[in-house]
């Protein structure tokens, strides 16, 4: 069996927003037991993080992010190549098990998405369920 | 429902080819309406990206995996281990929805296989198709 | 069809573990001939890794990681915010292709969990099988 919603969101630049709820509540309706949901975050500049959901926490990733890809450096790629590339190394796809009709997710695993485009975007996130 | 094709394609090192058409192609004849599609690069030194295909950015990719894992720095193990540390670090398998029997992707992501390895390789790409 | 089981193993601090075999046997069990496996490790300073389980290439990937997330550094998340950003560079889940009952993985592709976190801990990973 399949089950697919789409959750719109907006979300700042360089701000992560926890769907964890909204994930669980779509993993409810599809009735589903056991299987898989997949997480997939449109737009070449988001991705999905399964992490803690913990804002000095999302401060030090930003820091992270910044000595790999930094907002300052100048690129080939005009404008956003910074986005891009921390878009890239996160990734925009992420699959968590479901067992007796719930998420399997450790206590500091939520399930947030990131914009790191320069503006803030409206995102779409689209959310598959496959099982039984 | 379960689709499944292989693509062969050869890379040069550090270089990245477009498939999303030969995707796209993979999904119409599987006749899946809704699901999944997971697309696995087989090899060590290879890596999946969903992200643009544009030849300015992907030198800005190259730059900024160049920081972590370079091309120059002597390694424990020989030969290719920034191959192997970028292949890790990007991933060898994303899952793209597929709504309406065709898959989820925003204006600017494009699906690409990287070879990061040392020499031009034939790469192999496992594509899986599943859903109702 | 959906097959699923928990795999439960020791891991030391900043270690890797190979589960390939573990997750071999999981696909002969679920008796599924054509689909994927996903794996799952629970817990925000885990991650899962398909590459060349070779202890000096994986000394290669730590010293790598610790270019981003250095240990020695004070972050604004006390303790393990450096457990944290290995993760979610790496991944938690990762999902891989499976043939005429046997997952497709290149000669130097191994499945192996590592425990980024400042302690050893034991792990939870959770295989799911899915296809016909």
């Amino acid at each position: 069996m399949v089950y697919s919603e789409t959750i719109k969101l907006k979300i700042k630049s360089q701000d992560f927003v926890d769907i964890t709820d909204k994930i669980e509540y779509i993993v409810k309706k599809s009735e589903i037991q056991n299987g898989i949901c997949t997480i997939f975050a449109v737009g070449a500049t988001s991705a999905v993080i399964i992490n803690e959901s913990e804002p000095m926490l999302l401060q030090d990733l930003r820091d992270s992010l910044e000595k790999i890809a930094s907002e300052e450096k100048i690129y080939h790629h005009s404008e956003n190549a910074f986005s891009h590339i921390r878009s890239t190394l996160i990734g925009n796809s992420q699959t968590i098990p479901i067992k007796n009709g719930e998420l399997v997710l450790g206590t500091w695993q939520e399930i947030m998405v990131a914009n790191f485009d320069t503006d803030d975007r409206e995102r779409e996130v689209v959310v598959t369920v496959i099982g039984e």
